[in-house]
């Protein structure tokens, strides 16, 4: 059996030493393109940034180590450019020299990855314009931040989030340019607002709804990045990180399946429309584990699982791919955020019916020392309380929580099992009703119909009508801000003034982050009067506040 | 409606909570012993050292704020003295003059805890022989430890281990002393090596298989601690550890079920068996979720689910408990050790069938900085796969893992499952193969027979017979230390040097943690041989070892 590998970063590597733990015998052949076989590509900001001090440690294999634990054969700095599927062979192109030959496959891995789009602006030439791919990018980007003092990231989605927190950490004064009104995208934006504060806490200027349209040289070397409002960055350099596309080339010339989105078609063992011919990673279309639908979803983790998969099967083990449910996480100075399964926006653009609840819990016990606040949004079925998706956003424990939530998407919970779920405690690393528990009792309470919620966006939005918006926090928390028009009072004399309040309209109550305000809903409605509980609090709802002021007004709101 | 509570911390607290929010009209009292109703028993270790600094954190509610948000009648300083379960009251008496009063009842919910428990040793009533349940002895030990130099702790379970890091905190020269043969008796001997390890380092003297025979008071005030062992240990206070014991005299008088261990019997619905009453939390015997069998669990977010369930049931609401499975986590100065479901042990004594792996990745990425090592240990269902416990213990991020195996366990998940887990992964956070995608890749690789493990156990005990043991890490590795009698080849040459072992012997190859010891397995198996890999490779063959060297030769090796 002869397996040849087109490259062989995180799935052809996985692919590769899959292969070699299933069958001795086989040849196995890894093409790369690249310098470097299996390099650390997510650690890449980091290491311009200098929190990874050394170039090396991103190397994660030499080839010369696969060929000695694996027996690989790595061919580095080559080039597949076309597939005969006939013939079954890959024309491969030396780099070095430009000599070319055929290389014959029994099975071909595809794991060509994806390259960040450089879209066709007047200038984008620039030497000084860079994406960050590769190791060869990283160096040039490491390079080009020594005794930089000013840089332009396009596009705030991980990596540039990354980069920008890595620029800033070098000391460059780094601008933010995103087209969205919201950095991170797959969350949903009141999600991810504090990440754009701690940004911009940290130096960052940014800019929603911001478009680059042309880039021009300036006398210094620099460049200028012309926005479509008119404006001119002046940088020293830019790093254009909007996203990526499925190198789909090959596959494509060859004739084999694309998706709509230009990912590579596969099935469930990861085999594209030719039997002999399998693809992974970042260049195939996948399926969404929770909807089923098509998706393209560019992390390690799936690549790494689907290059085992694709050696399984092209050894005739049985070996499916289960989907992708588009865990992801990131940093921004500080700020943590997090996700798992569909958004909210996501249910919305595909018309999958959700409810959703917020809880602005402490990582751990709030009597000892260090406790970090968090807020976590949970999607979920409205009919049968499966959990849909979940993000988090803030300091530490934000990634214990999606994980433990990635975990219940998984095994297919709801939110009545989240309720009983039993998670570690001690007051240094939880509490006796975690975060995960809270987010349970609040959105089973409200498929029960114990405390129906509000959400403030809707407020925001003033679609509530004439409701009465009622705080039921203390008369200091009230007088340091609230929500216009709201009348004040606190929840531990509510039961002496009912009079005060109206039976004919509805009463939207809220407090900080929503426990009071669930505890007066309750009451309230005990009582006979049509309260409903404001999800999140007043805290929610500043954040809501917070991205609508990001937002450019040309945007209209997403209000539901 | 009238619901009486017995006991006002963690379960009772829950449990008078959700019944306001439930029934704004009922009349709850909750009758309370100690001084303070829901203060925060699981914080007091970190007041007693000081990381901790107020008393007042420790403080969650204040009977006044119990009357103003829900209208509870807390009454402090009284003690229920017994139940008339025909007139359906409870005889109260006020600690603060004797007086007494009967309380009448609709329905009654016990939560009385569970006490710590005093042995009748000689000298056990000397007054610097602490135990700690509620602040009062939180503040007699807080005061105790400023100005000592030596403090004996007996008992290594999660409180004598807290106060023994909290007192080494303090500057106090702290003796642990352990009946058994390892600290932490939840978990597997070699699992919580680290974590005693990680006491001693920090200063703590731990004495394994030592056990306490008299207590004699000394001229300065002091007290000596008198071990089986002939040793005497002097000490200026001593704090008892050993473990609780069910508060079921108030349920035994009045005639309620209670079992074999001494925890008051309830169903799934947290009821006794008399139809009004009630009981939850440290008192109560339960049942373990995985096994079904009857359990009793002293640990705070049990009792605090059992609350609320209790409350539910009281108003009609269908809730029903569903065992606990034994999630806990403990600091050991600077140690995490956490686990949930069955341990190793806990399978043999049930007779529980059984397989077991073990792996130690890191944190996140090797590459990022501040990577801390843990080892994870996972106990599964032979036939089909499903996970029946995990244990952790290292660094940070065990936590992390142990949480998200909780739901693993909680689902019903299997190895495979675990396999294609979707976890967060940048390299600040985790890997792009969680340290959970390796477990199940472990387990899941050994069910399907792609590489049998063997268990350093056996190693340690001669079971192997005339196994050839297989060292595959390189020379300098070896050289510094490996499993007696064994041959090393570098795992990169072993192909070239399969004429050097033997076709009709089993060998057992090891490297550092397992990764290389299962390619050569591969390796070796596929060229002919009968190979099986060191699960956890020589460091957890190190680990055995150092676990046998701290139990006390008078005890049997646990050997399979």
């Amino acid at each position: 059996m002869k397996v040849v590998i087109i490259g062989a970063v995180a799935g052809g590597a996985s692919a590769a030493a899959r292969a070699r733990r299933l069958d001795e015998s086989a040849e196995i052949v890894l093409i790369e393109r690249g310098a470097d076989p299996s390099f650390a590509n997510c650690g890449m900001p980091y290491y311009i940034g200098g929190e990874i001090e050394s170039r090396e440690k991103l190397i994660v294999t030499s080839a010369g180590m696969l060929h000695d634990r694996y027996r690989l054969d790595v061919r580095v700095r080559q080039e597949a450019l076309r597939i005969d599927r006939q013939a079954k062979t890959v024309r491969v192109r030396r780099l070095e020299n430009g000599a070319e030959y055929d290389e014959s496959y029994d099975k071909l891995i595809l794991s060509p990855g994806a390259a960040p789009i450089r879209p066709e602006l007047p200038g984008i030439d620039h030497p000084k314009v860079y994406t960050l791919r590769n190791l060869d990018d990283a160096d040039l980007l490491h390079a080009a931040t020594m005794g930089a003092k000013r840089a332009v990231i396009v596009g705030g989605g991980f990596i540039g989030v990354e980069m920008a927190e890595n620029l800033v950490r070098r000391g460059v004064e780094t601008t933010l340019i995103e087209r969205n009104d919201q950095i991170l995208t797959p969350w949903d934006a009141e999600m991810v607002a504090p990440a754009a504060a701690a940004l911009r806490s940290a130096g960052v200027t940014l800019k929603l709804g911001a478009e680059a349209e042309a880039f021009e040289p300036q006398d210094d070397g620099g460049v200028t990045v012309a926005l479509k409002s008119g404006e001119q960055l002046s940088a020293d350099f830019v790093v254009m990180c909007i996203g990526v596309r499925p190198e789909n080339a090959l596959a494509k010339a060859a004739g084999l399946a694309i998706g709509e989105r230009g990912g590579i078609r596969v099935d469930e063992t990861m085999r594209t429309d030719d039997p002999d011919i399998y693809a992974v990673g970042d260049a195939v279309e996948t399926f969404d584990s929770v909807t089923g639908k098509p998706t393209q979803i560019p992390l390690a983790g799936p690549a790494n699982r689907q290059g085992r998969i694709a050696a399984d099967n092209c050894f005739g083990r049985e070996s499916r791919y289960r989907g992708t449910q588009g865990t992801a996480i990131v940093g921004a100075c500080g700020v943590t955020a997090a996700m798992t399964g569909l958004s909210e926006k996501a249910c919305r653009r595909l018309g999958v019916a959700f409810e959703k609840v917020y809880v602005h819990p402490a990582s751990n016990a709030g009597y000892y020392p260090g406790a970090e606040g968090m807020t976590l949004k949970l999607v979920f079925d409205p009919e049968n309380g499966r959990v849909l998706g979940a993000q988090g956003v803030g300091g530490k424990g934000v990634d214990k929580r999606i994980d433990v939530l990635a975990m219940a998407l998984q095994a297919g919970m709801t939110v009545y099992d989240l309720e009983e779920s039993e998670l570690c405690y001690a007051p240094q690393y939880g509490s006796a009703k975690d975060p995960v528990n809270m987010l349970g009792f609040v959105a089973a309470g409200l498929l029960r119909g114990d405390h129906p919620v509000e959400h403030a966006h809707r407020l925001l939005d003033c679609e509530l009508g004439d409701s009465f918006v009622l705080d039921v926090r203390s008369p200091g928390e009230h007088a340091a801000g609230a929500v216009p028009g709201a009348t004040n009072i606190n929840i531990d004399e509510l039961r002496e003034r009912l009079g005060e309040l109206p039976k004919d309209r509805r009463i939207v109550a809220y407090c900080k982050v929503g426990m009071r305000g669930y505890l007066a809903t309750r009451l309230l409605r005990q009582h006979g009067f049509d309260a409903v509980n404001l999800s999140g609090g007043f805290t929610k709802y500043e954040r809501f506040v917070a991205a609508r002021a990001e937002a450019t007004p040309k945007m209209a709101p997403s209000g539901r």
